[in-house]
């Protein structure tokens, strides 16, 4: 029996939780399980025999979770095996997001993370202490949503040196960038038009400013290339000053405008950058799309949806079949 | 000590071979091992102590490999642990592939493969033999060269259903219809071309008419999605009759032309399809790309090099780390 505890209750946590929810999918991958706390900012649900998820999503619609144990009193009172971590991203301190899975693995339990804080303020720390305790820790979620790109690079490619990876890590600024392509309007029109059709948050200064991208990279970076990289060290240009005309004259030329992050032994970049219109990382929309290059595969391209409540969760799935789960190679 | 026997030494073979000299690199991944076999349908070289892989290439080189133990000796009178089974594909009989295939997972060997012939026309046999013996039976290098589709989908997928499988599974066709929708030429005439540039090989019949491509969708199909397809199974168009004027009418609304493979539940179909330009799936050159449609995922695409010496050495490679190895997982 694995039992299960949930930090964060937002959008990831919630789809997290539904997922859970169809039993018997699940448990044809990982066996039985139990879901034994739920727990965000504010309250919590626990119990050592299995909280009901419906219960928990219902509570949680009407308002917040009841006044409980708080995310550290989970760890220092209750069994779990795996805590799945999904608080709220601070790039900056990582919490509360890094102390809950300094505990967790601590403890010995194994952690599944969505929060990229924690990672990029100290990855290397948290790789080596999960190490030590002999727990996993699996991150696959804090990067491109739903596509595998951590498992394929490390994993699926096994042999293969890595030398670069590079491409669109934001799905909010390539909405807004292939719109002006389409478009032609300016940065600012296709911004307000995007918020008020909700297709982008209310704050998109992270996104725009290449913040997002910047944080996703560091990941990238350290758990894939083997670096030792921190924030400071990536070259960030954002895309607030990119003009209708600068895509006129792109695409006058048969290339368009993209922001790309890139790691490659020469350091971390993210910045504005013109791809020909072709390009398989020209993608359209909200899609994410990267190029991992390698010495003996070559170029190997993953795209797909880089957020999501579903994608960002199967994501999540994906991570504890892999702890637990027989996959369909055997 | 892993003992390795690689048959059929062609360009794959060698490709594996070349690799498999950069031992430094290999025993990172999987300890300490010898290959202890060469073969090819005219000699071998053997010796339980292993053979020298540079040799193997030079003589290779100057001629055949020196008269020897055929393969079917080597594995009736040799102890190794894992075959490479390179040898040229045969979708009618599976053979000589599909006879060593059975012999090595009958003997209790690991089969690594890159030919599409055996799996073919006897998926389930096979799958079903190896699971009875407890061995593997690895074949990424069969769809998609160097692209990891297979590990993708039955693996990093884990948890999602997969609704579909779609996409370019045959570079050389690819090639055609790219430079059918840059230059609008004939069919005839950038094959021509391309043959005089040995970018295709001289017979590209099973290429062009959409009979290779058939192939790796029953593969995937079968690996991938659990289905029971054979080859007679599948709806297949080729690109024999796809003339200028139909890019010209597809360009004028924005879109191209390319061979599509598709596995769903309604069945399996490889036929020219129209694709909007700017669609992840239009990759132009001899790109493969495909898209996995998942229920909680959603569209993941995957684009690389799906042949090369190299490159699908690479996928056999990412096979054996996968048997042996530790992954940059742990």
């Amino acid at each position: 029996m694995i039992r299960i505890a949930i930090f964060g209750f937002g959008a990831v946590g919630q789809g997290v939780a539904e997922i859970l929810m169809q039993r018997e999918r699940i448990e044809r991958w990982i066996g039985r399980y139990e879901v034994v706390a739920v727990a965000d900012s504010r309250g919590s649900l626990c119990s050592e025999d299995g909280i009901s998820l419906k219960e928990a999503i219902e509570v949680k619609k009407r308002g917040s979770l009841p006044e409980g144990k708080s995310v550290m009193e989970i760890i220092e009172s209750m069994d779990f095996d795996v805590a799945i971590e999904a608080t709220p991203t601070n790039i900056e301190t990582g919490e509360p997001g890094l102390s809950h899975i300094r505990a967790c693995l601590n403890k010995g339990s194994h952690v599944i993370t969505s929060n990229k804080g924690p990672l990029v303020v100290a990855y290397k720390e948290l790789a080596e202490l999960a190490k030590r305790k002999n727990v996993k820790l699996a991150f696959e979620a804090t990067v491109g949503g739903a596509m595998p790109l951590i498992k394929l690079a490390k994993r699926d490619l096994a042999g293969n040196e890595i030398i670069s990876i590079k491409g669109i890590l934001n799905g909010t600024c390539n909405y807004i960038l292939s719109r002006m392509e389409q478009e032609r309007l300016s940065y600012q029109q296709i911004l307000a038009e995007a918020k008020e059709l909700k297709i982008v948050e209310a704050n998109t200064s992270y996104d725009v400013e290449g913040i997002d991208s910047a944080a996703k990279l560091v990941i990238l970076a350290n758990a894939v290339m083997e670096m030792d990289a921190t924030f400071n060290d990536v070259e960030i240009v954002g895309i607030t000053s990119i003009t209708p005309e600068a895509f006129e004259i792109a695409m006058e030329k048969g290339y368009t405008i993209r922001l790309i992050a890139e790691a490659s032994r020469d350091g971390l970049r993210v910045s504005p950058r013109l791809l020909p219109l072709y390009h398989p990382l020209a993608v359209r929309g909200t899609l994410n799309a990267v190029l991992i290059q390698t010495d003996l595969a070559r170029e190997v391209f993953v795209i797909g949806r880089g957020a999501g409540k579903i994608e960002t969760a199967s994501a999540i799935i994906s991570d504890l079949v892999d702890i637990y789960g027989n996959d369909r190679t055997n």
